[in-house]
Parts: structure tokens; sequence; C-alpha cells
């Protein structure tokens, strides 16, 4: 029950979380896009008496000049993402398919219930692209601001310490750690500190570990983080995802931004995969609870609590786009169920009145707009375009007031009775 | 099967008719954007080396500020078009869903098959839209000029005398023959020759008494114009859809643009209703064939037959809307099928863990975010949210093992025991 609080909620926040998304975002192209119609959106929102047509926003990147097959993965990804926000109780769209990728949940809660049901829908969506293994890294905002203090990284210093550390997914500690302090100048012994924490990722048992920690535990701020994250992950274990999310100190992404719990998805690669650099696409979505955004526009200063997630469509895009390319895949164009054929001359109109019965039956049809075409001609173009079933209609069929049911994959051809014939299909369909 | 000719056949097919739309159009809301989005693709296309990054489009005129209400009308709408559209072998969208409204077929083909099949997925749509009973109007660019041609009007006054006609489904016969003769110099004997043939309307034996027309015959276009209409009027019989079409001399849109049939579907107003001027909104489909447009594109001159259809996205909208606020009915903004819900505190876990049962197996559910709701409370959202079904989990039901399910409608419970609970949700969303 995605919940909406002031401002309309949910499309609010999920305006003003991309308006004021941090600088390393999860998918470039598709949120540079976003957060042009965002910015036509929010200044509608902001100045009320301004001109609608005076908006301009720039043609959404990917969106133009793709293929009939491009466009088919792109229609299922989307498909994938908002039959899952849906089914988790999102409102109609409102925006444009191809830029819907956000879920927010807005309002005052419980604690780390919308927090867990954000989690769960990332494994649902990662899941249903079947994009492979995958894991999702979680931190704290509160504990990497108590782990920097403690460390004793100075305030000024808690955003260049986290752009390095936030690389540690890329490049090894050694080096993280000689950035600090040549280039940022972090003391060698502040930056060990830091070393040993941030090293650390697991499960349940890391965060009792950290519970055990004297001098972390002395922060309040972490300790608040380490009870929602302990809270959290009973709540993933009831999900039945704990086994997907790593508590992971190094993950310090957007900090002038969320407030609490961080999250980010990546997708778990084989060596092999790691070699070939095309398919290291780093994180595929991303999100976290920031609770201080919506009160920064709300005249009154109400805070409004908010916990979100992204999908980066872009960077899905980019994997099943190379998977198809590697291995070939064919990708069908239409979604064409039945072919409608006759091996004899002039029986266009008992095809047409056929096909009539099929599409008012729901049923996907196509026939060759031709008053004589070549039976081979017809069957090829089935098996061109992945039409899986043929009915084939002629003198001796209609004499016997039958119809030749043919599998395209098999060749085989059953006779059914003419009235039978719609359900017939509608059998084969459900069950193939 | 919309077979695609040259340069990309279908789509590029579609652009250039919406470019080069004749300026009576079906839905100036739409259009508008669309032909933006048109402009923006073109260029990029004739020009090959232009930045991409340069174009520029509009904000598509009602794509925002809608109400969650309003979206799911328009979805429900696009819903209904893309799916008659894929019905019909239609590839995957290559615009945006809220610009697709346009279906084309193109490439040489036998006489009449595609134009067909334009008119029976018109009807296919506003069947499924629920508009209430439509009309669609049919005529032949050729019959018209071979109309003008014997009743004694200068080929430079087509357009002129073209607009006067245009406008007999909203004024008196008497009233457009006034306009001709006061206001355009049309002579008055020509006039009333027009208006002999241009207050026909009617079904095919209008067609047969045409044929019969010794003046009309002896004009070669407005023959071959009939021949081509007979021959229409065939399949729509096999199509079962020849009782919606109406065979009317009147209709004369686009006549710079179509090159043989043309249509425009009306809706058939009551008397109450077309006192009504809310729910007097003209025509909500249309289109024809436009054999010479393409071939103006192409560097070689060939001419690439087509014909098309575009739907009136935004006129349908507001008559939707119109009717939802008239009848003041309550459309639901989430598709939520299933509530959890508890009549006792501390069941959260217990309430996470179905929950999950449910997402898992692909039912749409929610509960309240928080820890001890009250069971008040938790029915009281699925009325206000139209949710059908609610699984209630208390100490009991789980000591036997069973959940209780509830009709929000009905307020019946039954137990249910908890492994047949997905079985038994599915069965009864099946069955509503």
């Amino acid at each position: 029950m995605p919940q909406l609080g002031l401002l309309h909620g949910r499309s609010w926040a999920a305006l003003l979380r991309q308006l004021l998304r941090p600088p390393r975002v999860v998918c470039i192209g598709a949120v540079y896009s976003h957060s042009q119609v965002v910015e036509a959106v929010l200044t509608s929102q902001l100045k009320p008496h301004q001109e609608k047509s005076n908006f301009i926003i720039k043609t959404p990147k990917g969106t133009r000049d793709l293929s009939p097959q491009q466009m088919v993965v792109r229609e299922k990804i989307l498909d994938v993402i908002v039959s899952c926000f849906k089914r988790h109780g999102a409102k109609g769209l409102d925006t444009p398919a191809f830029e819907l990728k956000d879920f927010d949940i807005a309002g005052e809660f419980d604690p780390m219930i919308p927090d867990a049901e954000c989690l769960k829908i990332i494994c649902e969506i990662l899941s249903g692209l079947q994009l492979g293994d995958f894991l999702i890294k979680v931190n704290d905002r509160r504990i990497l601001d108590g782990m920097f203090a403690i460390c004793g990284v100075p305030e000024s210093k808690f955003h260049t310490v986290c752009s390095s550390i936030d690389k540690l997914d890329k490049i090894s500690w050694k080096d993280v750690r000689h950035e600090m302090v040549a280039k940022k100048g972090v003391a060698p012994e502040v930056a060990d500190r830091i070393g040993d924490y941030v090293q650390c990722h697991g499960g349940l048992s890391l965060l009792e570990q950290m519970f055990q920690d004297p001098r972390l535990t002395q922060s309040k701020q972490a300790l608040e983080g380490l009870g929602d994250l302990k809270l959290l992950f009973e709540y993933l274990t009831l999900f039945g995802i704990a086994e997907k999310i790593s508590f992971d100190l190094s993950l310090a992404r957007g900090l002038d931004y969320y407030t609490g719990v961080i999250y980010e998805a990546v997708l778990v690669q084989t060596p092999a995969q790691a070699e070939d650099d095309l398919l290291n696409v780093g994180s595929v979505a991303a999100g976290g609870r920031y609770d201080g955004l919506v009160g920064m526009f709300n005249p009154k200063g109400h805070k409004v609590p908010c916990v979100g997630l992204s999908i980066g469509v872009e960077r899905i895009f980019s994997i099943l786009e190379q998977r198809m390319k590697t291995f070939g895949e064919k990708i069908r164009t239409t979604e064409t169920q039945v072919f409608v054929a006759t091996p004899q001359k002039n029986f266009l109109r008992e095809r047409l009145k056929l096909i009539a019965e099929l599409w008012d039956a729901g049923i996907k049809a196509e026939l060759l707009y031709k008053n004589n075409p070549k039976l081979l001609t017809q069957l090829h173009y089935c098996e061109n375009m992945g039409i899986p079933l043929v009915v084939i209609i002629g003198e001796q069929e209609l004499k016997e007031g039958v119809i030749k049911l043919r599998s395209v994959a098999s060749r085989e051809e059953v006779a059914i009775k003419r009235e039978n014939l719609v359900a017939e299909i509608q059998k084969r369909l459900f069950e193939s």
C-alpha cells in the first residue's frame, strides 16, 4: 500500500527525487531524459500561471531510431517493471511508459516496512527480467556518518572520502587508500581505520558483529542505522530474499540526498563474463530513504518520509541487447498467434470469414493480402515471422466442415471441426 | 499481415501521412503533438548527420497534470488500441504509447483487402472502448472527383466546394447550398446537381443505385471508385461489419492527400445526447488510401500504395471523461486484487510472510505499513480503494492452519486452508 503523503505524495516525491538526484546515478541515459521531463513538470507546479506550451523537453534518448527487435526488448523490460509496480499497488502511470522506472513510498509509516517492500520489488524485477544472478548491497547513511566520525574524518571531507570508497567495487583497497592519502589529504591512520570497515560485507552476521563494535556503537547515529538494518533483515527474511542482500560498508552513494537505508543492485558475474568488458555494466537498480527531501519544498517545512527505488532501464536494455547479439537470439517483432492459409485458388472469401472469427475471439491472426497466394509462400511467411499455428482451409475442409490446424514447429496437422476451432486454438495457446 | 514496403514501410508511411495530414484532422490535440514528433523524426531521417540532441519536441498535450483517475482512463484507451493493433499483426511500438494511434499498411496488395482490415480495426476499437453506437462513413476520392466534374465544378473550385460539403453533418443542405452559391461563386444549377448526390447516404443499395447513374458512370475515375467500394462492401460483409458502414457522398475530407477510399467514424447520438453540446464530439476515427504520398519522398519516385487509419485518442478521452462526470462513475486508480489484514496486534510478521506468497504467485496485493493497524481501518481502506478481496490472518487462523478470505462487496467470509489460498484467490479472480 504505497500511501500518498502531502503534495500528491508519490508522484511529487518521485519528481523531487529525480531533480535532486545525486551526481552518481544508476542510469545516465534514462535519467538525462527523465530529469528534463521533471524540470518541465516541476516548473509547472511551482509556477502555475506559466503557459504550458512553453515547456520544452528533449527527445528521450533511446526512443527513436530503434529497430523493431529493439522495441520488443524495450517493451518487455517495461512490461516486467510496470507489472511489478502494479502488483505492489502502484497507481496508474503518470509519465509515459518509457520514463517509468521509479517507485516511491511517501508518508509516515512504521519503520522498515516500505523499505523492505522496495527491496522485494527490486528482487522481483531483476528475477523477472532473467538477467542472471544478482546481489543487492545495503548500507545506511547514518552508519556511514558514524563510521567517518569515529575514524576521524573531518565532516568537510565526508564527500571526497565517499567518492573514493565508492570505487571499491572496481579497484582494490590498496588503490583506494592511495587515492585518499596521496590525493585527498586523508591521514594514513584515518585511512587504515576506514579500511577496516569498508572492506567488510556480509549478511546478518556482519550486522551482529558491528553491534559488538565498541567504537561504532558509541555513535548514536550509527546505532540507529544498525537497528534499522537489523529490522530490515528480519523483514527480508520473511519475504524470502535475505540471501540476495549483502550488508556492505563500502556502499556510499548519494550522501547529500539519502538520510537512511541505501541500496544498489549489481549483477553477479562469472569470471568469464567479468573478462568481457561489454557485459560489465555496474549497478542495475538503486534507491534508499530520503526523509528530508520533500520537506525542503513544503511551505510549512513538514517532513515527508520517503523511500524509493530506480530501475536502470537503459543499462538493462544494453545487457539484454548485448546478450541477443552474443547468443544470436531471434526476437519476434509481432505477437501473431495464428496464420490463416489456403492451398487453393479463389479462397479469399473463406479466409476473410475465418480470420474475422479469430479476431472476434481475441486471437491475434494474419493472412496474406493476396487473392491467390501460394501455400509455400504462406508457410514460409509463418516460419520467418515465428507464427506458431496455421489454420488451413480448402475445398475438402469446407465440404467436411473442418479446418486443418498445423503446428509450424512440428509440421503436424490435425483436422478440427470448424465450431471447435477457436476453443482448440485457445487451449493450445494457453498450454504453450 | 501488414507487409512493409520501401523505406521501412509502415512506420515511414505513418510518419509521412502525419506530416502531410489534411487541414481537417480527426483529433486536434493529439495530432498537434504527434506532428511535432514526426517533424523531429523526419528531420533525423532526411539529415542523417544532424545531431540528435538538437531535436526539440513539445510536451505532448494531455500527458501532464492528469489525475490518477484520468491516467487510468487514458491507459485503458491506449490498451484497447494497442491490443487491437497487435491482434492484427502490428509490430512493436515504435513511438511512445501515448502517440500510438495510427495503423498503416503499405505495399502492393490485391485490392481492398488491407482497406477492409482497416475498417475492421476501427470497428473493433470503437466496440472495445464501449463508446456506444457508431457508424463509419465511407466514400472514395475518385467518386468525388468524378461527381464534381459531371456537376460542372471547375477543378480550381474542388477544394472550396469540399469544405462546404464537409459541413453537411453539422448544418442543413439549404445552408451549405447558400454558402456555395453566395460566398463561393458556385452557379446555382451546379450547386443543385451537387445537392442531388451529397444528400445521399446508405449501404450497398445506394452503391448499386450509383452504378445505374448514367452521368456518374461516364467518369472513368468514379466508376473505378464505385467498383472498389463494391468489393470493399463484400469483404466488410464477410467480416460481419457491413451494417456499421454507410456509403456517404458528402464525406469529402483530405482531397489533396487521399487517393482512393476515405472513411470517418462518428458516434451515433440519441436525441437527448445531441442536445448536450458537451457530448457532441464529431468524428472519433478516420483514414483512407494514400497511394501517392510515399512515392513523393522516394528518390526513384516508386509509388508505394498505403492505407491507414487514425484513432482520435483525445476526443475519445474527452467523451469517456465527460461520461465519468455525468454518471459519477468511480474509477479505480490501482489494480490491487487482495488486501492482507489482521484483527490482532503483533501480526506484522505473519502479514509480511503471507503477502510475499501472494506477490510471488503474481497476485496484486497490499497491506498497511503499520505494525498494529485497526481491523476497521484496514477494511475501510479496501472499500475506498475498491479492492475486491481481503485475506485475514489472526491467532485462531494461525493455530488451525487456515486463512479467512473475505469478499469486500458481500462481506462474506470463508475459511480456507493456507496451502489452498493462492489457488482459491486465482480461481475467484478468474471468475470475476
